[in-house]
């Protein structure tokens, strides 16, 4: 067997085991160590109850001959699907353009095989780390990183993006809590009508919005079926880290520029390569969607944790950005490497943050801090700066 | 966006959407049909109690915040890949050689990703569309059908296996039910070794293996571990095709021609475009691994329908194969095509077999039938014929 090329152009480690590696060396020097970790953005709080109850019964209901399930549909569940839309896409999205996963990151990876090496990507540099390694492994020799810095309002410059088949837009971003407004999604739909590239969108923190200024789904804005597709989770919505539940949206108006139809492939690339999510993540993921009132609390208690680091780092002295739509800070501090940055704040402050340059060149001289953590731990770590 | 060239490469749909669409087409036709369907090989009974018991409590847990589990290892949790080792490789296989997954299907998908398009692909004809489709898919070019048929024991010749990267194997084998010996895999092991190919080893259907002539595992023959990753899933075993759980194990002794370890690629490729099977399946795995006894039941349970079906086949005057160490029955029909089969079979008996054209060309002539159907539905079958 011969080694698939791409394994050598891959940085070496994915970013978070990379971390978690540095951790546990770490921890073995300094046993004793009580290290707060804003690393990886992990979810801690418990999952609310009709989520559990309703897995529960549907753990129970399976070991009867009428309530068991076997295969089910690979696109997912109907009554889930129903949901989804009636949740995120009332007016513009139909059922059978919902395909439920089990998590955005792993229909990212779908999506890349689906498109295969030979096109032309475009990134927000920086970005989650999924789109450029998973591209790589894929074959893709053609990557554009489109810088996004403070001068910028971290979103990426148009008129970088024409030469594109493919534009990766993380809206908020992680890592650095950009968001969109409505006018600036609507030039960049139109630009990439314009431009002919298709948009991999990503909305896993699209709960985070606040007000109604910036658009939650790429497909409030017209004409976004035509160009983009959207891929969400209830990761970060709900807690289901560990439960294991998402989808993506393929509107059927979406074609190749042979005239094709992309969800024609999607269908097929999913029947074969896929087999639906676990039935009980569909079956929480249904209770989820159905108390949404309760989720909004676990959200703002986040928030709440990103406005208290918030305050904290600036007072410092840093400049620190996002926090406002998203559950991350992308804080920087000029002329320090980020990696040592890392280093210091795990040796000072017994603190892991994630380095910037994880995400990206871009992100040198960036570090950012996750919200997902107990409050106490937020006081915990306040009293240590 | 252009179209992946590989898709137009495919055959049209993947062979179980097909069958469900034909099914459908006949139910509109003839709404008060009442089918038996032994087609797609969907488990149907329930899972044991202390699966859901122990997935139950898990769900409880997780509304507290001690109880609680966002991301997890993506190799999965340490007791249930301890669990598997002691299971099904105790002497040869270690813990960190396991890597969980949400199924079979989804990591010989992500098998085909670690490879690539570039290399030749070995294939029994018939077999599982996946290997072929999903290869398709992912680039590659050269694929080599082996055909397996009555006169080699539906094996396939091993001089036919030399020029190739990777040799596909399903054992017991879907569709045909055909196992190996362990004199035959031993020198199937050779051969690997001799021509350096490397043997993707499906083991889904292990527990159906009866007696102890016939491995369970590649790795009960000296040496699989420098030529074999074995894939497996609770699917068949434990009844979780909708609960969603599998594994593959990549020893670390597993090396490309240039010497570099395949171990580390594929934690790479899993941690980057895999986030870990649901914690509620893993647990559902555990106590599943923890009543082997119990699930022993269901599975001979299955095989008395098979043993039943075979027997009444037989008897029209078919040559029937399979059904000894498989959930499968490989049935010729000499001079009928599969399709037309399958077209008599609903239309006359209102029977759904799977056509064994939808496996390969080998398969032509041939029709499957699934033994996964409670006891009362084979009573009515054999009364319909």
């Amino acid at each position: 067997m011969k080694r698939r090329r791409a394994f050598s152009e891959l940085p070496n480690q994915y970013l978070f085991p990379e971390i978690a590696r540095r951790r546990v060396e770490y921890l073995e020097k300094h046993p004793n160590a009580s290290i707060i970790d804003l690393g990886i953005g992990n979810t801690i709080l418990p999952l609310i109850p009709p989520v559990a109850k309703a897995m529960e019964k549907a753990a129970r209901s399976m070991t009867t001959p009428e309530g068991y399930v076997g295969y089910g549909p690979e696109q997912g569940i109907l009554p889930l699907r129903q949901k989804i839309v009636e949740t995120y896409y009332s007016d513009c999205i139909t059922p059978d353009e919902i395909f439920v996963s089990d998590g955005a990151k792993c229909d990212v990876g779908r999506l890349q095989v689906l498109f295969g090496g030979g096109i032309r990507v475009g990134l927000q540099d920086p970005s989650y780390p999924v789109y450029f390694d998973g591209s790589i492994i894929n074959g893709v020799s053609s990557i554009k990183l489109l810088p996004c810095h403070p001068d910028n309002g971290f979103l990426p410059d148009l008129t970088q993006t024409t030469e594109l088949d493919l534009l990766y837009i993380c809206n908020p971003n992680n890592p650095t809590g950009a968001a969109y407004t409505k006018a600036q999604l609507e030039e960049l739909v139109i630009y990439a009508k314009k431009s002919q590239f298709l948009i991999l969108y990503d909305a896993a923190y699209s709960h985070y919005i606040q007000g109604s200024d910036h658009p939650r789904s790429i497909y409030e804005i017209e004409g976004a079926d035509e160009v983009a597709i959207e891929v969400n989770s209830l990761s970060k919505t709900a807690g289901f880290t560990g439960v294991r539940l998402g989808w993506t949206v393929v509107p059927k108006a979406l074609r190749y520029q042979c005239g094709f139809s992309l969800w024609n492939d999607w269908s097929r690339l999913t029947s074969t390569l896929f087999n639906g999510a676990s039935y009980l993540s569909q079956i929480g993921g249904i209770a989820a969607l159905e108390a949404m009132d309760q989720l909004e609390k676990t959200i703002a208690y986040y928030m709440e944790n990103g406005r208290r680091l918030k305050k904290a780092f600036s007072t410092l002295g840093y400049d620190v950005y996002g926090g406002e739509h998203a559950p991350y800070l992308w804080i920087h501090a000029p002329g320090e490497l980020s990696w040592d940055l890392f280093e210091s704040f795990l040796n000072d402050k017994q603190l892991i943050v994630t380095p910037g340059v994880g995400y990206g060149p871009s992100g040198e001289h960036f570090f950012r801090l996750s919200s997902f953590a107990q409050k106490e731990i937020i006081d915990s770590l306040l009293m240590r700066l």
